[in-house]
């Protein structure tokens, strides 16, 4: 079926224009009317590189994999959603048979289709087809652009679930870029009494101030391990560190803040291999965790946000009509410090 | 060495006088200047019924252990604490060689000595000693009155570290007491999105809806578990149940309110053995924790006080002088619903 | 399609004849030519009370769900298996996609389809379909006989992994029925160091006796209670405490061989609600475990009997010819002390 | 007092002679006639190499850490041990009120104590005191010899522990010398159904292999990666890798061989920073695990060994009289490949 839709033709090439989409819906899908898409840096990476890492943009992919929106039908076999539901859903749909899956980690499933995920055509088109088990009630006071960033939240909440936090933990994220405020505030409603918050831009680090609970660094000017030494003592440290910034130079200090047989959580992905001391690890007995998107927590950060222990108002810096997809999209390229989330909205 | 104590002379019979205490100081020691202690359940329960299980008051003990003060006094070997610190004191010494203390779960060593269960007398006396790796630094803006109460905080938050949280849980609460009221405020400190509280007194649970994140239950009127499959589903159901009544007929509903593969934590004390159906909780392949005291959590539950996450302040029914203990214990023991916690007052 | 079968017409009714059974392969189905079924103590319970619990038999019912085959047939979708594979099959079906499954605890999806659990059929009949995803290649080494085992060797293992045993626990499994021999095998290979079984049987004590790493306690004659104390010190106890009779008296026992801190599981299904001393197991701050059949364990299952860490031939007391189905369960229904596991020989 | 100890001088240069050494028996200590010492390869490098990072021989030292024995004296307020015991020792004493040792990780306590770490001495004495938590009594079916490998065995049995295995688990430990040795026992000990070790060296793959349930690897001639892929499948891996190499050209190779989700344990020590591509395992969000001495594993460790479920006597490849000390290090010095384990026998 042919559906207008935010194309990335090639690299550096991207074109608001009509596309053959799928269309069918099977007996668990729903149809979904999309409201509001968030721009992820993933998309802006295939924009500006046309590839991460193995996933080479080799024809022309609708991009977008962050959205909310409301159910038009649903397929014959759906009992939990109805039309009129004001939804978001999980992008990636793996394969629920596969043993990744039947062990509760469906995320790691080699098979997953992720939306904006070569060759998987992403979300940034009027209407979509999706499994209803991926796809997620909003509750009333819960908003479409809340719910086109409970994807991205998502990720800082796996992080969260990752790090087996204990109430009161003190934290350390490192990188205040959109991950890593997502898992500064995932850590906050998780459980943390504290989190430290390091970046080398001021404007990213006023955004994470912002927000009860969390403190910050300026890594040009200040230590962030005699930050965590003044508030943990010389010879402990934070009971969990999230890597949320992917800089290689980051890791040994993030390593140097963990306490003994505490918790690193690596949430940023590093372009090359990252020279690490195993010693200095070993020497505190910690534990390393990794994130990979996320499984099993749509829900629970969805309760979150309804709760009102996250609020991700502040977050959303600017909103683009569908028509305006490619300027936004060129605005998320440049890379404006104090923007943290644009959304397209593609129904009004 | 004579001290000015509240002693508990047997069953019924309390007097303020002067008795022998024990007041040397170790090298790992540290004396306080006592200034707020509060009145727990179970000091009342010493007083109304002269034991407590196996516990019997057979000889004039001293009644109290939820304490804060001022160190006076340090000993040599002390190199964290100062004179001058403002501390609350975790009420149970252990063997630290014990097999249970190596394990981590000191609260468990059969040989451990806590404050006010006889025959070990208790902190209801203006100084004590106490070892320092007990005796935790309160933060500027934790107030002594707070200090006082993170003794009984320190159960809610054991309960919610046994329950092994997953942020966005949903959690029940069955029993709006004082444990009741710290295991809701843990919880939601811990990662809860919600916390349901049920009880059959309506005093008690409009205290507990005072805080954000609470939904009460009169049971008296109301189905919990319908409530819980309004908020989670027919054939779902809480992520964790907290049992916090003691109250034989509650278990029943507590685990039916359980989620399958949820979590049930034991935290009230039925007097008689409790009937239990072992096969609808296999038929979920639930969990079930219990919790005694706690151990390691008084660091943390000190700096949720102080990072504002849990607000004790509208707990504090009522302070009184020293002079008036006798009197403050007579009110304990008629159990006003509206009285979360009294408090005595012994340095002004 | 009309296939023989072993047909549970009604309570104490049985007959081996024909049936009309579904016989379509999905996508994603094997079929299966039935080598050998075993009979398990709830096919027997079916037979002779025509119910357990909630499940009733109201119309005639196919029994058997403990079965090994050789793949006849494999659906279009089907990839990791083929045709000639020796197979045993995992007898619970989920909902792969419902909220348990998603979470990696399929087994307790409330809509799961069992074999011979009414009103579905199970597997006492010369072919099946089944899905692959619950289907499992049966290396060269492991025979029929034992494939056709790892349906109740299962159990053992989920209590195991329920357990969270670490390597050298000192464990009890109280009951040595078929299960509570599961139960014990399936500690040892997990870590056990040492496993006592207590019963009041002496013949199924000496079988359990039988293999390395077992001692046994006749609770006729001795305390259990004592022997543990003997082994692990007075005031200590067994790391984990299977409780595998279902007997009412035992739990009491059960609970006061857990060490401070240790695991409770219960395996066994008593008949009516028990009575249970939670502040008994409070003192010890201990965990209690249930098990629902299992999930994730049939391939760990088939490797440990693949590397000869579990030796179940012993525990095949006779094996029947499928025309001889009847006599089989009779016998099984007298319920001879010696007699561990029958099974029924439908492919020679 | 003076004992005859054998003492590392400097760098090089090792002597048998009489030294001063503490010998105050207090309360809570035990004084242990030793009888047989392992030598470890930490003694060795700092023979060799005169420090171990940070860790410098500035002063004579008495080498020893691995011990057996046999108890002369008790301290006042030992309890659980008597003269005559037969006894092994754990080499690290903690503050038993630190941070780490109150939450159960003592061996990350940063005070500990440790024998022949600088600058406290070893146990290459006929005498040592010692506390009783940390001498443990032996079996009479565990030999003196056996008692003094229960600290290497530690090793192995920490790295298992901190993998959380699930019983069956696939295992790979990449290097077989005396660590990879006592890391794949401990994980077939632990619930592993096979451990794949892989090594360079023939002669030490030989020594491996000889153990049921271990299939060898020479990494010279095979790949590992196809290996593992053969047993575990392409797109799977093992669930669980033991790093126990240290060299730094293994960790790609380790990595790889994870499976989704699996776990990582990182044993080996390499004496630089390692390369590590984050992006690797985060796609498999696999969780590392490291690894620092042991914690409350001895009297599982010793549990197992009674149990005959780990058989340490292969790996006894010589002992030497304790006059002959010097010898017998310079022969470790050399590493002669069918060497794992020297021992020296101090009381005949």
């Amino acid at each position: 079926m042919q559906a207008e839709a935010l194309v990335l033709e090639r690299q550096h090439e991207l074109s608001l224009r009509e596309i053959d989409l799928p269309a069918e819906l099977g007996a668990h899908d729903v149809r979904v009317h999309v409201h509001t898409v968030g721009i992820c840096g993933s998309d802006v990476h295939y924009y500006t590189h046309g590839r991460i890492g193995p996933f080479v943009v080799n024809e022309p992919m609708v991009l977008g994999h962050e959205a909310s929106g409301t159910i038009t039908e649903v397929g014959s076999a759906v009992t939990d959603l109805a039309v009129g539901d004001r939804v978001c859903m999980e992008p990636g749909i793996p394969d629920m048979t596969s043993r990744a899956a039947k062990l509760g980690v469906y995320n790691v499933d080699p098979a997953v289709r992720f939306w904006a995920t070569p060759p998987i055509h992403g979300c940034l088109t009027p209407d979509v087809v999706h499994p209803a088990a991926f796809t997620y009630k909003l509750p009333d006071n819960v908003s479409f652009a809340e719910g086109a960033m409970v994807e991205p939240l998502a990720i800082g909440m796996q992080a969260t679930v990752k790090a087996r936090m204990t109430p009161g933990d003190v934290c350390v994220v490192t990188g205040a870029g959109p991950i890593g405020l997502m898992v500064a505030l995932s850590a906050l409603a998780g459980g943390a009494s504290e989190v430290i918050v390091s970046d080398l831009v001021d404007e990213k680090l006023q955004i994470a101030a912002g927000y009860d609970g969390i403190t910050t660094v300026n890594v040009a000017r200040e230590s962030l391990t005699d930050k965590v030494a003044a508030r943990c003592g010389a010879e402990w440290g934070a009971d969990v560190v999230f890597e949320a910034s992917g800089s290689p130079k980051v890791y040994a200090d993030a390593l140097a803040c963990v306490r003994p047989a505490g918790t690193l959580v690596l949430v940023g992905m590093p372009v090359e291999p990252v020279t690490f001391d195993i010693v200095a690890a070993q020497a505190k007995e910690i534990s390393i965790e990794t994130v990979f998107r996320y499984a099993n927590v749509y829900d629970r950060t969805i309760a979150l946000l309804a709760s009102g222990k996250i609020d991700l108002k502040p977050l959303i810096s600017e909103t683009f009509d569908f028509a305006d997809s490619v300027a936004a999209f060129e605005r998320a390229a440049r890379g404006e410090p104090t923007d943290v989330k644009l959304q397209i909205l593609l129904d009004k």
